[in-house]
């Protein structure tokens, strides 16, 4: 087992679900709201989690996450974690449970409405009495499972990050094989959406070495691994790693992202089409490392280098190449986005928490053109 | 400012001593115990703590730390805690004052001797009632103001670890500034303290991806700037990437150490010579390398890639010209040690925890032998 401890308690292993009742009983948690969706109903996930920690009463699962967490959601969570007396949240599925159950951790021992508690600023109003939250996550991923932010579409319509040291999961449960089933398509998502974590952590200009040089190898592990993974999913040796490579680029997220996020966090609001959140990042990670270039030369060849690559070698056009070899998109237009919202689109992302800490300073402008030029042509060769 | 967060909160800049005042605050500290040295009072910082916290009543202040800190010195803090009604401590100073510090926070709080706690297993008896820490090094270093440890000179004159996540000082301000003034050879043994650190926990067989990143890291940057930092004691450069080096084999600690650090302690129960720490590891590295060689090949691999080696480059010899370069000795009679007490040593090395996630077992004769091919004429290229 490995036990890694970065503020969360992680334990990482082939099979350590089956260290949840061990984990509850530590945090003081006996009566916790299970925190899922109904993907994860629907694989048969919950018998797994009755194993290890008894039945499930009805009053105490919640399965209604959507794909992109709202408040209107948390509340109705909130509700059932009142009613049912609960002590704590166990977060199990991708980062929309994760994230859906910090919003009730926060909700259900904090007044007032999401926005409140916002970033910037928010935070500070957050205290210690936050619910103790314990993560499963079952993709790799987003991070979310050690990171101190929740993503939610706030009662206003936006898709705003929530950000405290108190929303950190008190344990983070790792188990890749929980992954095996995940399909190509889902794996390759996630996959990108670590993969553009380590990106744009590293690229973030505030100062962590430990955390840059986590993200470095997470990055390096991800190109390594994510193919396999994408072939093959009950290569236990490549979930294993692309399980560390999200968790690793959940580690660096204290230093900020970056101007993928923020452009993702914006088309993530849309409700028609409902975009992954992963697969947008991998669309929109050539043309912001294009617009950063300037900016990054030292990290950029400390990226290469972490890729294998030669000095001069193009990153836009790799990465490029290398989310169309794991079969996903390179377009927004292939997912289905159309013309009309961009603008609108571009305006929320300047305003977005992650665009504060993208290495250059991004206009409406800026945003606009980035989401322009992969509208309906993927990214090659404009690296300057 | 760089802002830090893994278990404990770093505050890393130069000038970062200013923050001592809103971290006690922060930190709910109304009345600090100051830990340090008469080395520390001599070099005249004080004075620029109290510039930041306000005079210093002498009742709040122990300037006593030995060496090689021990539980009767320990003892006495514990008594002008308790006298001056302290509420936390604020450790100042090098690897001693910040372990005394912690022993302070501990005994202050929990009953008995230090041996009841000590590793491995006694830390489980140690509750959240610790006293807050605040440590602030002097030295780059042990990292000990990241780590969970505290290794001290018990009763039965016994050097042990004491090892509790809620040892982890809250805050460490870690600010270069304060060690411009530190002459060559402290700067070149708590470097290599540094270094082996880094080389330790990267060896330990302990799954933790995370820290084996901030490790390689770490080991890179002290293999480009103690040099430098050891030439001219003014650059600031060299004193910001040491203080970083030493921070990051801090972090990656939760691995355990190894054979280097097992000798070492055993040789810090010395009374005549009184042994620095991090010269003892710069004298054992090399033969440890040498002896670790067969299950760390892979790990070998990546040292060399970090270090900027070809693919068959001698470590043990690198090692040894690397520590003759910056001007200490390599070998344990030039430090004074005599033939007489190895046999000692070595039975004490064995039981010492950090043998323990040695990556290839250590037995009392394996120890004897390390401790005499370094006894009177160095290692080199001596490993297969």
């Amino acid at each position: 087992m490995a036990v890694i401890s970065y503020l969360t308690t992680i334990c990482f292993e082939n099979g350590a679900l089956k260290t949840l009742r061990h984990h509850l009983d530590a945090t003081g948690v006996t009566r916790p709201l299970v925190v899922t969706d109904q993907g994860i109903v629907k694989v048969g996930f919950l018998d797994g989690l009755s194993d290890v920690m008894g039945t499930l009463p009805p009053q105490r699962l919640y399965a209604d996450t959507p794909p992109n967490p709202t408040e209107a959601a948390i509340d109705g969570a909130v509700r059932q974690y009142r009613e049912a007396d609960c002590d704590g949240v166990v977060a199990f599925g991708g980062g929309s449970p994760i994230d859906l159950a910090k919003g009730v951790a926060l909700k259900a021992t904090h007044p007032g409405e999401l926005v409140r508690y916002a970033a910037v600023g928010g935070g500070e109003s957050i205290t210690s009495s936050v619910a103790p939250i314990i993560a499963i996550p079952t993709t790799s991923g987003t991070g979310s499972e050690v990171g101190r932010a929740t993503v939610i579409v706030m009662n206003d319509g936006r898709k705003r990050a929530v950000v405290s040291p108190h929303l950190v999961p008190r344990v983070a449960i790792c188990d890749p094989l929980l992954t095996t089933g995940l399909p190509p398509s889902m794996t390759a998502g996630s996959g990108m959406d670590a993969v553009a974590h380590c990106v744009e952590t590293l690229l973030s200009p505030r100062i962590n070495p430990p955390a840059d040089a986590i993200a470095l190898d997470g990055l390096a592990r991800a190109a390594t691994w994510l193919r396999k993974a994408c072939k093959d999913g009950n290569d236990i040796e490549a979930r294993w790693h692309m399980m560390m490579a999200s968790l690793q680029g959940g580690l660096a997220f204290q230093k900020g992202l970056g101007a993928v996020h923020a452009l993702s966090h914006a088309l993530g609001t849309l409700r028609d089409p409902i975009l992954h959140h992963g697969t947008l990042n991998a669309v929109l990670l050539p043309p912001v490392l294009a617009f950063n270039a300037a900016a990054g030369k030292d990290k950029y060849a400390r990226i290469r280098v972490a890729l294998g690559l030669e000095p001069d070698d193009d990153l836009p056009s790799w990465f490029t190449r290398f989310t169309r070899a794991i079969g996903l998109p390179t377009t927004l237009s292939a997912m289905g986005v159309t013309r009309a919202v961009l603008p609108r689109m571009a305006a929320m992302a300047i305003d977005d928490f992650s665009a504060r800490t993208n290495p250059v300073p991004l206009t409406q402008t800026d945003a606009m053109s980035l989401l322009e030029s992969v509208f309906d042509s993927e990214m090659i060769g404009e690296m300057t």
